[in-house]
């Protein structure tokens, strides 16, 4: 096991890629999103070994509702699969998404807005479904306060596919988070591209503008 | 002069490294940043060149105000000495940044949360100045708006220095864009690092989540 001298205390997951993997694969473009759950859990016993204390992965966003609507039930049915999961495992879950309209799955709206104790709670992870960054930033106009508010600063962002952006990643936790981008596709997600990344994270240098 | 296939609208600047381009050049830290004021303008000249249509640069935060009163000093007058530089060419001026603490210049509160015209206005400047994320999303609270409102969403980051952060800058405007990111030092610029940021910009593909 690889040694570091500096961890990340929370990641940011962003799994992108899955419809290109699945073109790539001579899948259909909605058949990528089954693929993308086996990664996260390898992902999930890899933090645990490393001693990471939280991570939220991006799910999907409203913005992702604009696809087609197999793709949209397929992405949906993907993060209920991982939630049933999760649940058989050790981790504490806080799913954060407008649960108000109609893209919400309604299997995960007893996981929304509070966090749930999984096992022996060996993790926060936290997870974004049909999640909206205008959403979680005018609940400050409203209610004075994010929609995330429960989510704290992320020091580590990963993101898998390739594109270099947040695409409305936690607008106000992610401005001090260091950035790695990964080439490969989510679903083929290995062992190297974690330890890569917390790697290339001991060494940056954090200041937080000081 | 290169022609691409598609231009950003509005590219953020964050122009990173004048202290660790002082001290690669036998400087102190705080004289790095009255070399980074010519680098401004060759960049400035070659966005009015390709028809860029905004700009935002980075000035000073307040994170940054907690570094030592020489180096405050220093980018602070860089900054006053960039603006006053700026009101004799064409552009449309934007200083968005608080005013009312000390930290603020006096010098450029006639330029700050109004657009000034300077000379035949081809271009906007928007220019951060002892701006803070924070104090630009808590507006939400108090004003049902953000401070930075009158500046548009970005399309491409160029930061330089190697870091892989945004540091705070325009949390709100920045969720979609793309980040390139120039291993030079800032005062170090060169026109091919302008070029090669937009001959990687013209090839991502935007989808704003769709």
């Amino acid at each position: 096991m690889e040694s570091f001298k500096r961890l990340p205390a929370h990641i940011g997951i962003i799994p992108d890629g899955n419809r290109r993997w699945a073109v790539k694969n001579g899948l259909q473009k909605k058949d990528g999103y089954e693929h993308g759950i086996q990664p996260g859990f390898e992902l999930y016993e890899m933090m645990l070994e490393y001693g990471i204390q939280e991570a939220t992965f991006y799910g999907f966003t409203k913005d992702n509702n604009k696809r087609k609507k197999s793709q949209r039930d397929a992405f949906t049915q993907s993060c209920v699969d991982a939630v049933q999961l999760l649940s058989g495992k050790d981790a504490n879950l806080l799913v954060i998404g407008n649960t108000e309209s109609p893209a919400f799955p309604p299997e995960l709206k007893k996981y929304a807005n509070k966090r749930v104790h999984f096992g022996h709670g060996l993790i926060n992870i936290n997870f974004l479904v049909n999640y909206d960054w205008e959403w979680d930033l005018n609940n400050l106009i409203e209610n004075k306060t994010l929609k995330s508010a429960d989510i704290p600063r992320v020091d580590l962002i990963i993101r898998w596919g390739g594109r270099r952006r947040l695409s409305g990643f936690l607008p106000a936790q992610s401005v001090y988070a260091d950035f790695y981008i990964i080439d490969d596709y989510w679903p083929d997600f290995n062992k190297s591209h974690f330890l890569d990344a917390l790697m290339w994270y001991q060494n940056c240098d954090v200041t937080l503008g000081g």
